[in-house]
């Protein structure tokens, strides 16, 4: 879509200014005895996955306002990933969405990846829309319905995804579970979790060795009165009782208002249950905005928790799995996701300037201010041409937008793909 | 759909036991002062607009589970009205959605209306969808839009619903905006109110002299950042600046979490400005639930303030136009409206229940806990057989849902209408 | 304060109209098949704690307006609660707090309780005030701090709390924690929790072998960035590593908005860690009102989890201590009191009609209208005749706050104690 | 406290770093086409004033953990303003609490308020509390009180403020209403809002026609289900029955969950009644923390609509009279009063830098990225060094909380006031 010429020419144009901003930036950290270019570093290497759903035009159940030239099939999508990776170096992984993305011929995938330089980290499974061809009905729940045959049709459909999974070269299987009820009585809350459990463990049986399973809540939506995995710790009970590989899944927009979340990732950091990571953006519930457009605090206070967690040996979490999930109503869905990037470097940067040391030092010695005053200097302090270096150093943009914008890629994507073409996704 | 003599039937096998209830509910009453019949009259006067869209199976922006039977044009949804209304006789309006219900032949509809004994009470504009053959898209905004085609297009469409709306016989226009903003930076909130209190005041003018224009508000969905309107004090300033006609119209879902809805409604009469009520229950958001499913003592209590007010002569509000706005998921559409009007009269019937000079006397000394147990002891009275006789005494069911499942109403509608047919709505 | 014959005349004068209601009541129980004697048993043996802190009239960081006559030892406040009973039957047992109820003399205490025909279920600690004594301050925290002399002081606290519990012979041992931070970077998550499990198991380590240790949680306030023991999930991973003896104490105010408190009450009872429940009532955070006063259905949901798992034989959930834990600010504690034990009965015996092996059918075949209505059913019964009952039967007042009211209670108690005299507690 | 030498001293060892500092993002900023001298200026003329009763320690209900040298009397409290504004250049006026302030002796008030260089700009009513001497407790509310002798009792004392303010030179009257009520029934709605309205009037006649009057809005706590003003629109109803006078105050801490406080601002300056503005910070109520510790963005969106207002000729309000309004539990609330006054300028500086004509043009063509982008990048510069430079050339320190530590300002206090003095306020 970008020739590296044009690339190289763009960065050309931005270069002086950059390197302006970043060698006044490296001086005023390495004052503070920081390296610039250790920073950057770490965030070249760091990696967030994109859904293969969050390439089209999303919309509420009010409305859906579609953009043109959205992805018609998994090698679109894949197209469109590497395309982003191209520009910012940070999403080389794909997330897929069983069935919307079942593979067809999975040898020409394979191809396609490896000429994008892409990966499929994990499959998510789908049991709340009903498919076509499907036997039961999810309106009444899947892995917890009362209904023997629907909860065995959900079970075959998660091993499915792992197969799926398996031939592409995933390693993880998130399963987010719609399942709930709207109205007091519909649901017997102790034997609904008893079925879940059962059913979890049902596919957790057939899960690769080498798998990680992550088990996502949500307090609310699309059930409305009652959702069968509404918090962190009905997640992290039920992956207790699975086992290892099972892993609580973190949503930025599945909680109920005023929750602290970067306290819950601290705790499951604690506990070695934080399996995954689901950026996106919200002001009143799953919004499913532009991550960090909305509580950039919180976003720097999560990757503080994070961060520390990576660097504290008395931690013995895995690798968490980062994703972006968001529906990208309003944006062009490539904009978005090239800025939800940024604001997820910008904050992972900031983090890694925390002096922890010295935070402890306060920390023990109650020194309130102090210690605050330590994180609100990482936060304040203007990282973006860190960011900006990590995507240069990484052959990608200095300025991903202006990037994609200044070489019509919009435009170019309309004109293959047609002004009508809509993809799968919320 | 249901013939006189099966619903006298399935009345005669309730009667009895109905009987006994209502005897020794009303001899309770009667020693307290109160006459049964007295309240029951004027349960059988309440009515409550049922709208075009509620018909349909609903659903969220996750998927749509529909039950077959749905109707699939204005006349089917006629008739699915006067069913309604001849199994409670308290459902004798509809609320009109231009475009879903542009009537071809209005004659017809007329004729159609007349036979069920229905009226049509109410339009309501739509500019949160883009229709097929529209000229811009309402995609940022419509009264609100910065530019002014759109605007005028929203402007044009609205007086068309009004248009459409006096052919009917309606006299009330409601106007819901999903006009807002979904980040920071992407609106300039004063410049925006002012567009919109200009377009409102063109359509303000078009309005007939002897019909209300509702201004209804909603704080998030669709917009995740800002809604033009979100709050009572938005709909009150625009509706001082419109005129006499303008009335803010209150909808039980929209509001921010933990909100004192029955003080804005005791506020809103105190300033002659409520002009109308959307019913439905929540939990987290807007729902859209089966009104009085889940808070049940506050719909109480918002129908506490609404007979204080009618009882008040010092309130100088014109009539609250009633209407249900759900969205109907998880249960057949058509009981879920036969609850929810149960609901809204047994929460209406407690209301008048409550002896207000004694209440008044209690609130003068500040004798807090006899003035809460005078509204409990009304809340807490059983006042079913006072509903159950308002639906014998209106000519309907004493039992409407019984009815309904008795007579195998969905079953017909589906050998009707057929298993796919699906309603507009959300 | 009240003498047997008072209380004797007054129920005479309310015995007709009761029984008038009680058998109309028993009549339309007995045709669905309910025995209204059995109900009005089960609501005898029913009973709720209350702790001697909610005998006084509370505060909030505004102000106090206190009412006068409350007590002003323990001896008195022992008083107050038999006073209570003697009018209910319900609140046989008192949950002292330490230091507030130190026993100087427990040989009286305990003749005194004998009297009153009292218990003492339980005590509860307090590290969220200093008190003059202490040699650190808990302003930073207790079980949590970084220095290890103030967890030391807070875990000898506790321990003294157990010992004097053992004295007069409480079986339950209650930990709320204040502990948290005001603002980021002040605590670290992590180790703030390890240490507070550690602090947690020395004071497991010194319970009796007969006792429960109750950990409590709540999401804020008095600290307002994070709590230690924010939501049941940490309770449970707390109990989880302490043993068997340690469950989860659920408190109605302490949950984040819109927070669906039945189910985790039914999450606790499936994984058999349900071990207390403080009552009280709330509209927007720890309004600690009159439970029932503010969500009456929330309250009959949560009874509906109650005693389906105590009738469940798949429950192997302890005996729950249910203890009423509000701060009266507006109304007389004792009739605030009398008020709350009435809405928890309601609850109780509206829970106590439900025909759970229907209700069991309709959930199978996912039938909400009808799952819900028959919930609905129960809940909108008016119960107050077999609460009277209850109350007559365990030879209290059929009108307990009438009797209270009419006896002059308050009157004597400022004539005996004073206007001024003030109750420790909130 | 701190002598001019000493503060020289000071800033002489921190010039360096800052002059580097401050160079680096002029020059950012000149390249940008913005001069930092002319935003350096504005951030000097900004004025914030101090409450007397943010001087102490606060305290939740729970418990409060005084630190020692607080003011015991307005002369002490003057003298700690006094500090701050040495300090930071930018708190130059106080508001007062009657009856917590009331000035012995107004001459020499009016000379220590001299010899600081600091003026009163508001006084502040108290109806929330009773006082020794007061005939009429205000239990059950003041200006909406049912009994006339009350509400007679709580005009006067206003319209006392107002003559007590007269005296030292404010102009400001602020009235914030803990009225309402706890429980459902407790207070008739509309009456109580009338008496409300008829009680304000009658303070308003007593204003000086060059003051103006802040009503105030919140909307729970004290009073835990409803407040009398709850929410903007009833402050706005009652100033525009009160008079031109009449102005609404926002404190960012009375907001039900998620609301859009940046939009209510800009709301009340397009219809030129917003008055005032109460600084603190809040994660889940009135928690009253530094102001910016929890969501510096908001408090840049909020600053945002301030200064666009500022500029804009369209706008007719009058000059907002800011204040901070906090609770300072945990930190010294001196270094509270100087973190929140920093974040406050950072927050102003910011919304300085943004190019509101540009903004104007990608709002206009909805292009949502890019006015996004363009806010972001105001939020994202470090502004320090600017806030740092106000200091300076305001003649405070570079480093107001060093400075203060150095100085050990503390240790001074408690010695001169010793360990235990406690000031008033919550």
């Amino acid at each position: 879509m970008i020739d590296h010429q044009r690339l190289h020419d763009l960065n050309q144009s931005k270069q002086a200014e950059h390197q302006l901003r970043l060698g006044y930036l490296s001086d005023l950290l390495s004052r503070r005895g920081l390296d610039a270019q250790d920073v950057i570093q770490q965030l070249v290497q760091f990696q967030v996955a994109i859904p293969s759903w969050a390439l089209g035009t999303g919309g509420t159940r009010f409305g859906r306002f579609p953009l043109g030239g959205e992805p018609r099939n998994l090698e679109e999508k894949i197209q469109d990933i590497g395309l982003l990776n191209q520009l910012n170096g940070s999403s080389n992984s794909i997330s897929l969405h069983i069935p919307w993305d079942i593979p067809k011929d999975v040898a020409a995938i394979q191809q396609r990846l490896q000429e994008q330089k892409l990966v499929i980290d994990s499959v998510n499974s789908n049991t709340f829309q009903d498919q076509k061809e499907q036997a039961y009905s999810y309106k009444f729940g899947s892995l917890c319905h009362t209904e023997q045959g629907v909860r065995e049709q959900a079970i075959q459909h998660n091993i499915e995804c792992v197969r799926y999974g398996e031939q592409l070269g995933a390693k993880t299987h998130t399963v987010w579970l719609a399942d709930g009820s709207n109205f007091p009585g519909q649901q017997h809350f102790r034997r609904a979790y008893q079925r879940t459990q059962e059913s979890l463990a049902a596919i957790y049986e057939a899960l690769p060795s080498d798998w990680t399973m992550l088990i996502e809540y949500k307090p609310y939506e699309p059930n409305f009165y009652s959702m069968i995995i509404p918090d962190w710790g009905t997640s992290y009970s039920l992956c207790q009782q699975l086992g290892k590989q099972a892993q609580v899944l973190v949503d930025l927009g599945h909680h109920l208002p005023n929750t602290n979340i970067e306290q819950i990732v601290g705790r499951l950091l604690h506990f070695g249950r934080l399996g995954g990571f689901h950026f996106n953006g919200s002001m009143y519930g799953d919004d499913d905005l532009t991550t960090g457009s909305m509580k950039p605090f919180q976003l720097f206070l999560i990757f503080n928790e994070l961060v520390d967690g990576a660097q504290d040996s008395a931690v013995s979490n895995p690798a968490v799995a980062y994703m972006i999930d968001a529906s990208h109503n309003t944006k062009d869905p490539l904009e978005d996701l090239l800025q939800s990037v940024d604001n997820i470097l910008g904050a992972y940067a900031k983090a890694l300037l925390v002096d922890r040391a010295q935070l402890g030092e306060y920390q023990q010695h109650n020194d309130v201010v102090r210690a605050e005053e330590l994180l609100r200097d990482a936060f304040l302090t203007d990282v973006r041409p860190l960011v900006q270096a990590a995507y240069r150093q990484a052959g990608g943009a200095i300025d991903p937008i202006s990037a994609y914008r200044t070489a019509g890629v919009r435009e170019q994507l309309i004109q293959q793909r047609g002004k009508l073409s809509l993809s799968t996704g919320l």
